[in-house]
């Protein structure tokens, strides 16, 4: 199933999309579908619906960094022997086609991404139950601050701008999607390619991650974790590049869909 | 004013201290309280009520770390230019008189901290506009988990173990406590001290926190924010130390009071 938040003529609602069209499921959100663990039971056809934010409420959002080889090698790091976890809170995401603002001089970069979405709580899963527990796999671009990042150790400040972390536009059940076997994690700016990766090469896999963040918190549904980014970011280029103001981010893995923002430096 | 969350034979309520007696606020606790914006007018007297987690629910933990110079000192670190901040979920907090429990093996060492509460939504705040809106001051213990903590470049994975950072056990608004003009900030591990500092000392005040945090975040009523730890602290110590099973942790900020924890390792 193809799942997602769409706004339509009256409110947003949780969505299963069917062929062409999408079909109501029986929540506001995806957010509210995950919690309240009912069945995916597709109801009324929906005339008019455009996907949203899919998860407006995640209680965490978890992010490994340092997953894929090439990307690891473009910071000048060793492959670690564990997840590099950080945070982000809910108000960091915002969906498909929305703008992405930050302040005129900060230095913005990009970092497509895999993300997990739990459906079911997790607290010391093993890695069956860590896999049995994913409602699916979405779209995300950690769009990232760098100078902000690179003030202190801790790469918190320069990761959590309110809605600068594009996530959706649909959430794809792990019967019709499989990383483990491989999807490509793909990221154009104005159209030109800067990173295509395959989470086959996953140094931590996701059932892995989400086994091993449960070690030491509890996971929900409808949080998120994301898997980390392949190379090609912008400041692993010669010479280094950063996005601009109108400058348009489209994030894709394939099975699922594609992300299209606009970076607005103001 | 001095306000909690208690528990009471009719289950949780806000309330104000009142000599030695509370007095019910209207809302189940803080969270509940702050998020509403009443004014915290004092109702029946509450015949029993014992104080708990003040804040069950904060949308943003918000810790900053190398904060006090001793403490910068003990860790080899040069004075920061910015804070250096990370996060914690609500799930990582817990309340006086509950014991922390961890993983026999993992290395658990003890951060007293002066936490701050947020009142009013802020972004883009300046100082004054910080200022003004912070509701209150408690204790914090931003109980760590060291092991983790070093594993990789973010300490995320050492601070965010649920129910391992003691906060409360009151909440004292900022007309009866100033900590720029100066608190202490203790912590006593089976009755030794080992932690003393002075908030006045703070590298970044309180109120330049909460604005720093607020250009790239919204802070909302019932946030936390973490001040930092001053010297002290058991891997600081020759030779280091750590927390073994059944010590007892008391952590006080003078003025607010004691937060007594027992570490519980299985």
């Amino acid at each position: 199933m193809r799942a997602a938040t769409v706004i339509t003529p009256h409110g947003t609602t949780a969505a299963v999309q069917d062929g062409t069209t999408w079909r109501a499921l029986p929540a506001a959100d995806l957010s509210a579908l995950l919690a309240a663990d009912v069945a995916w039971q597709p109801g009324a056809r929906l005339a008019d619906a455009t996907p949203t934010l899919p998860l407006p409420r995640p209680g965490k959002v978890i992010c490994c960094g340092l997953n894929y080889g090439d990307h690891i090698a473009e910071t000048g790091r060793d492959t670690p022997s564990h997840p590099t976890l950080f945070a982000k809170y809910a108000d960091t995401l915002t969906g498909d086609g929305q703008d992405i603002r930050l302040p005129a001089g900060v230095e913005v970069d990009w970092e497509a991404e895999l993300a997990v979405v739990v459906g079911r709580e997790l607290r010391n899963a093993d890695q069956a139950q860590a896999r049995g527990a994913i409602a699916g796999y979405t779209v995300a671009n950690d769009i990232s601050v760098r100078d902000w990042q690179r003030r202190t150790p801790q790469w918190f400040q320069g990761k959590a701008w309110d809605a600068t972390t594009p996530l959706g536009p649909v959430v794809v059940t792990p019967d019709e999607l499989d990383p483990e076997a491989g999807v490509e994690v793909i990221c154009r700016v104005n159209g030109i390619e800067r990173q295509r990766g395959d989470t086959k090469a996953l140094v931590f896999p996701c059932a892995t991650l989400l086994a091993y963040v449960s070690t030491f918190t509890t996971l929900r549904p409808g949080d998120v974790l994301l898997t980390g980014t392949p190379g090609g970011v912008g400041i692993g280029m010669t010479p280094p590049a950063l996005l601009a103001d109108g400058d348009v981010v489209e994030t894709e893995v394939t099975g699922i869909g594609v992300l299209t923002n606009t970076i607005r430096l103001a």
